[in-house]
């Protein structure tokens, strides 16, 4: 129970390379942003890696040593290599780390894969207000929350967001411009939990913002994996005897 | 997260007083058994309370302090006051109090009330084996297992089970004698986690099966409550002022 | 596939009777309203039924030749006898009779006790402008509908919508006023299906909407019996013999 | 509701050419088998298409005529061209298409990346017995069933099967030798609806078990598609104006 999460946080970390004004809003990259509010809880032990790093620093020794993987992904889904991504995916499933997909991070190889749909939906950047509610009140990811919590600027992504049905929702966002969203979906993929989570705009300070930032740690805690049964299935097909005497 | 989890065990408490041969398997009642095994973990704080106490020892003061009820009942569900069914429910739905529901406690007032359906079930006691197969390799009730594990007496539960579909199916049950059960079912009722686990006939030692008692541990830690929202609509339907100005 | 669908839509039928306003937007009563749309499509054979007239208009004879029951109370949900909604959640759950609950039905005897919670909505009487998306695209529920409709006068309905994780969600709607409500559910209840569907306040012409009609109607029909299996489970729990010999 | 239902019956087609045995228990292969039994009903009309036609019988005139597509597959799964497959997942996602999945169909291509998970599971060929539980009573797909069905002699698919949690669980299966499976499974795509149906081994003659082929039937009757919204954000991501004035 009380153990250390390892949780890597990646980003694709070009945004703040390019835009100075961007860079201002997250002088430490959005990961430096999320890693320095987990870092100052006890419980989590945290690293971040990029896109440009060798093998988007994600190796081996990496993955094999994280318990949960924060993405945030935009304008270079492409850039990340297959073989990384077949790396994460298999952790997942077979290891059972745990994923929190970040707002544009919707459309990266890894949750289309692990979605099996195209994960689109409509979008735009109008600056205007979110209000999330919450429908799982019980759900450890609302822990410390109110019934609802409002994001003041923001950009708006609105459905059909074409995934499959969520294995729970727990948020569900009201737009200013008339729209709505599934913003808190949890899925569980073999023996992997993944957190989609919508919000996250690089030109607004939502990573800043404390609830984002709360929501995000209690994902971080409920995606983490536990020491549970590895069915051979998950990677292959085994051929097995019978466990009970056939007639 | 490494607070202490105060787990009330409720036993029917009848069968073990009337039947040497069953106060033999169970010396200290089904409910002993069990709060012996969880109260030797330091992570929980165990009490029992059983049907011939006044209220059931399921008074106010008792459920108020209880972050998890187990419940088994068989022969007396009747017995069981519609006026502590009501708080049991209430501090489940409001309060986020967890409920384990064991075997012969799918026909209670509390698991019919919360399920709405008639709960009812193929049964037979002829002492066969039964095989549970891990079907979500993920979850937190399945911490330490492996991919099945077996009974090698028990009585006999099968589909069709009338429930509503399970927000998780955790196990599914092999028995020798040809029938399959959902035997490891969670639901989300308001703000409060529900776990319904098959084994647990009162004339077999069922409770004294390792990976048995492993379960419910898990299921209690999964069980406890977050200190998440509380919406009043949970308990009425408020009228609201608008959130935005209305045109 | 092509045979009739005996409908029978239930009004309380109070409000018309008691408020000339009312009674000038539903001169034959919501019921009617309803009756004449699906009356005019020749798949169905469509009675209606009100609370004051005997037994509610539900005799036996009625229950036992009807396919799916709609239906739409809001004042006087006590007024409704228990021994009627015995006979209603009876042929749901065991004759595979579908139900769709309009509105504030959601506080109805028959929908609080098949879904087991409080059913608790927070709610306003303003006027404002619903907008329903399909979250769903491919359900029959949304046959011929576009992406999302408007209704452009309501009363509105927001969360938490105290319910069960519908089976499946096919309406979220969005409010001018800043809340949001899954509007459109299905559940499986024993062999029944149930659709709640969130539209439908007695002031405003709702049930003159022409979409609104259209997803009764395609509820209706998704609604509608199959002759499957009748397990005895659903009523009663029958001890059996084994499939399989015993070794 | 009463219109034509375009069915395509896709196999692969090896097995009844390489190995007597199988011919002589499909004479017309497995396709063969489905397709008249399909085709004796007049809402179906009935095409069938194979791996070595050219673009494997599914060409965009046919896949464009299809309402629901059954695929059957065991050897040569890699032998699919990937461009077909992209033509298949489009037609389902996005036009809607039903696809229902046979047996060792649960390792093509098109299944696996629907599904976003490796479909791994446990097999066995011991021509042991099968009985398919009926868990979804009053699901279509289990029209004129009773509530559970048996398979004498079959390969065995135990689990875990490592797919995600079924949209509908609609069977389970006990096998003699010890195992269960969820052997229907409903899943819903975008627009499309997906029924994964596990009985149909080529080396017993499971295609012509009346039963088998009655639930085929019904599937392909719930898979057909519904005129229902297209949303382009199945296959894109469009920037969209407000629908409503941005303070």
């Amino acid at each position: 129970m009380n153990k250390t999460i390892r949780v890597t946080v990646w980003n694709e970390f070009l945004h703040e390379k390019q835009n100075p004004e961007i860079a201002k809003i997250y002088p430490e990259g959005i990961h430096g942003a999320i890693a320095k509010y987990l870092g100052s809880k006890p419980e989590f032990k945290v690293k971040t890696a990029t896109l440009e790093m060798p093998e988007h620093g994600l190796t081996d020794e990496v993955l094999n040593n994280t318990d949960v993987l924060i993405w945030w992904g935009h304008m270079a889904h492409d850039r990340v290599s297959d073989a990384v991504v077949d790396k994460i995916y298999r952790r997942i499933t077979d290891g059972g780390m745990g994923l929190i997909v970040l707002h544009s991070g919707h459309y990266s190889k890894i949750f289309r894969r692990l979605m099996g749909t195209s994960c689109g939906l409509r979008w735009r950047e109008a600056g205007e207000k979110e209000r999330l509610w919450v429908v799982s009140p019980g759900h450890p990811i609302t822990a410390g929350l109110s019934e609802y919590f409002e994001i003041e600027h923001t950009e708006m992504y609105g459905e059909y967001f074409d995934i499959p049905t969520p294995d729970q929702l727990v948020f569900i966002s009201w737009f200013q411009g008339g729209e709505v969203f599934r913003s808190g979906c949890c899925f569980h993929r073999g023996r992997g939990k993944i957190f989609y989570f919508r919000p996250g705009h690089e030109s607004f300070p939502i990573f800043h913002h404390p609830i984002v930032l709360k929501v995000i740690e209690n994902a971080a805690r409920w995606a983490a994996p536990v020491d549970g049964p590895r069915p051979p299935t998950i990677v292959g097909a085994p051929n097995v005897k019978p466990l009970e005497k056939l007639q």
